[in-house]
């Protein structure tokens, strides 16, 4: 069988079984035949979250519509890292961009939480989604972050199973001679279950601080000298989880 | 001497001495007294990059100009680590976006180099400048980083100093069995000057990586199983520099 290199990456809900076809959505198609301009034969990469990533010949269906034909695994399923970011939600692009980030640096699950100091009343949720879809089809993930409903920060914390460490990125550690992250961490590891949280620009409230402060399994974490956008937080945060506790460890 | 929370902080270039006022330039002087509506006595906050952080109280000199009076100073000047990012420039919004974390992250030298797979002919260096000054206000930084003209990566490479290591964030190491990032800085530490290179969309060229594989003193750094876009690698790369050899080691 020749290899090819596929044309595009789609994450699709069917199952994925050699010789069953797969019907893409009408954006997908859309995308497949106008944007891409692929045709009959053409081979795309798919995957579901639960079967591995397969590569599929492109059958066409119609003039501007095609079907999918799984032809042969290329990689097993493997799970993701058991994961979370917990975030006071920011304005749209940035939010978009946490989204991303986050798909991207293998988080299991999206959460975003309200915060005392959070400026953002609603989120949509089906624009996360599509935002952490996109972003896993371009990183080679093989599955999708679930992706929470926006939620008080206290139930969030209530939710947490107690075996999973809380690991808080406060910003009142910058400048602070507090251990290294990658040492805080290190200390710390394994940590089987995690869940990243980073405030919203101007920090957690009084409150909120004394709550985390208390909360039973919180790991505080510094990341370094200098305040950090919510956004550069979250992505450095992950990096110091993945390279220490998750599947960055060689 | 009260203290009050600076209202703003500004970079300036003029020198920083108690009681020598200072002249914002005309866009700080709208922002302080149109955007901030700051007045007379408000407190700001400001750095040159040599002399440290002062606190300066606003001096009106007329409706709608100002200058700013150093008081005291708050911070000793401290180097950032000498650690450049070199990438290959991306579309607009994501060029403001690596400059502004560049800058977040500490570089000292901001470096766009134009790769055989770069799509962009052009960089225009006062927007990555302005980016770069705009994010060290927020960081709390005490420098600017070195804003370098776009220059064909081999030049920039054989401008390097022989003692300066270059960390190569090879995504053809993505999904490999190479070792972890934190393993791979551990080893090579104490690195006192280095130097990030990020590829652009596609990667390097195979001309590209048989020049680099060649380059003295190279680091190939893997970033993890996922493939990830280049200001995410950006971000990450830094972040475990940081961690490991720079200034967040606690």
């Amino acid at each position: 069988m020749t290899k090819h290199t596929p044309k595009a990456r789609l994450y699709v809900t069917a199952d994925l079984l050699a010789g069953r076809p797969v019907v893409p959505d009408r954006e997908q198609q859309h995308y497949l035949i106008n944007v891409m301009r692929l045709a009959a034969g053409d081979q795309v990469a798919l995957f579901n979250g639960r079967d591995g990533e397969w590569h599929a010949d492109i059958q066409m269906t119609g003039r501007k519509s095609c079907d999918l034909l799984p032809t042969d695994q290329t990689r097993q399923q493997v799970a993701s890292p058991d994961l979370w970011l917990l975030f006071a939600p920011v304005k749209k692009a940035r939010l978009d961009f946490i989204a991303q980030k986050a798909s991207e640096m293998g988080c299991s699950r999206i959460w975003p939480v309200r915060t005392d100091y959070c400026q953002v009343a609603r989120v949509n949720d089906d624009r996360i989604m599509a935002n952490a879809i996109e972003a896993a089809e371009q990183t080679e993930r093989l599955d999708i972050a679930e992706i929470m409903p926006f939620t008080p920060l206290d139930e969030a914390l209530a939710a947490m199973e107690s075996d999973r460490r809380l690991i808080f990125c406060d910003e009142a550690l910058a400048g602070s001679d507090s251990a290294g992250a990658i040492a805080t961490l290190s200390a710390a590891a394994p940590l089987q279950r995690a869940a990243v949280l980073i405030g919203p620009e101007g920090g957690f409230s009084p409150a909120e601080r004394h709550r985390l402060d208390g909360h039973e399994n919180c790991l505080k974490l510094s990341l370094g000298p200098r305040i950090l956008r919510a956004d550069t937080a979250a992505i450095a945060a992950l990096t110091c989880y993945q390279s220490v506790c998750g599947d960055w460890v060689g």
